[in-house]
């Protein structure tokens, strides 16, 4: 039987890889690194790196493939993912069948963790129901932007009994008038946090969490807004892409 | 200055410590264990093994503290909260200025990340407003139960474009007819989910997550509610001491 091993790496800190991924990189004979053909050079190399100091020897192969690129259903949103992860099913069900042996362990490098706004358990799945490929799989749970983005700001995620939402930048996008509590934001392509400003709200906000490029901004939403998307619209300039993670929390009384 | 350092062990699995977490456990020279009395001996034994396992040469030294133990106040959940955290802010007050000298390092083992559901940084800035002791400090992430849990259900913690609700048992308690999506509770003392047995969820339940003890059952929450309380009460009763997390899910269509 094959196996699979679904290694989440962390969000950007070499450093923030456990010893469980570092073992499973270690198992895994092949191991996929998916392009997603926007700042691939800087991201792959991170992980090339992160390969490179960790397993010992080199009998291993790095594969690195283009993932297919995600074209918007004006449908529907869910469609438009459907579509996305057929083909993404098909690509994983090709690599695993020609490049992982029978009795062979690949595994599939995740930044963040395999749990959290990653589709990979959802492809491999998909894989499987397909029929063609057999194979058990594992996950390697890993250190998210999530926790980098409060360890850097020396934040608890909660208060006191409170609860903890994460969305999406697109689905914050779509309530505009929510009140928010305490909401960290993922995966936002624009400033939707320009959208709160009514709301009398702190923002702890990071960019490329963990890396040498790392951007800390923390204050009232309104103090700090137009400092933050000054400071992201250079550095996706310079750099050719950003990724941000953010925490919008009401302060109490 | 003093450096004291605030480190995410994981929740359970020695294999989730971190390389951060590895080199901060060796940069520390005290490393201080806080025992809340129960589950003692188990939970000590795995701090210290960490330890052993982990830090090089026999230069440290570990700290076992009792915890002060909460009182409930009858008035109040908030203000018991509070008057606990100003004990133990004299306890880390006391504890930082015996046992870390004028340069040297300390190291507090928090469970699963120091940013959720854990008040160890809210003390370390309690101690600073108290002003008494003056230390830098820093926060070392650390994977928790909620991604252990997920990761041996290998199942994503979101699906797609869906937020993720993190509560408490205590919280959940007190939304008996709320309709949950998609929601992840920890610290539940009892088993809240039967409150939710009317609505038609999924449930992922996990209990001594990443150790040899770990118990998972999954299932929709109607066909497995009774085992898990059956299960969890055995376990109880056996070892002495429990803790679960779980996530409650609406299944889609």
């Amino acid at each position: 039987m094959k196996t699979i091993l679904v290694i989440g790496i962390g969000a950007g800190n070499p450093e923030h890889i456990t010893v469980q991924a570092i073992k499973a990189l270690n198992r895994a004979k092949v191991l996929f690194i998916l392009d997603k053909g926007y700042a691939s050079d800087d991201l792959v190399r991170l992980r090339r790196d992160l390969c490179e100091q960790h397993i010992q020897g080199d009998d291993y192969r790095l594969v690195q493939v283009r993932d297919p690129e995600r074209e918007d259903d004006p449908q529907s949103y869910r469609n438009g993912i459907e579509q996305w992860h057929e083909q993404r099913a098909a690509l994983f069900e090709q690599l695993i069948a020609d490049e992982v042996g029978e009795e062979g362990i690949g595994g599939f490098l995740v930044w963040g963790d395999p749990a959290l706004y990653d589709s990979t358990l959802r492809i491999l799945e998909r894989v499987l129901a397909r029929g063609r490929q057999a194979f058990d799989y594992e996950v390697i749970p890993g250190i998210t932007s999530i926790q980098a983005l409060a360890a850097r700001h020396r934040v608890p995620l909660n208060r006191i009994g409170e609860p903890i939402q994460i969305t999406t930048g697109r689905r914050l996008a779509r309530q505009p008038g929510a009140e928010l509590d305490n909401v960290v934001v993922m995966l936002d392509a624009r400033t939707t946090f320009e959208e709160f400003l009514d709301q009398d709200l702190h923002i702890y906000w990071g960019a490329y969490l963990g890396t040498p490029d790392e951007i800390l901004i923390a204050g009232p939403l309104r103090e700090v807004c137009e400092q933050i998307k000054r400071t992201r619209e250079a550095a996706r300039a310079e750099k050719g892409w950003i990724m941000d993670t953010y925490l919008l929390r009401r302060p109490l009384d």
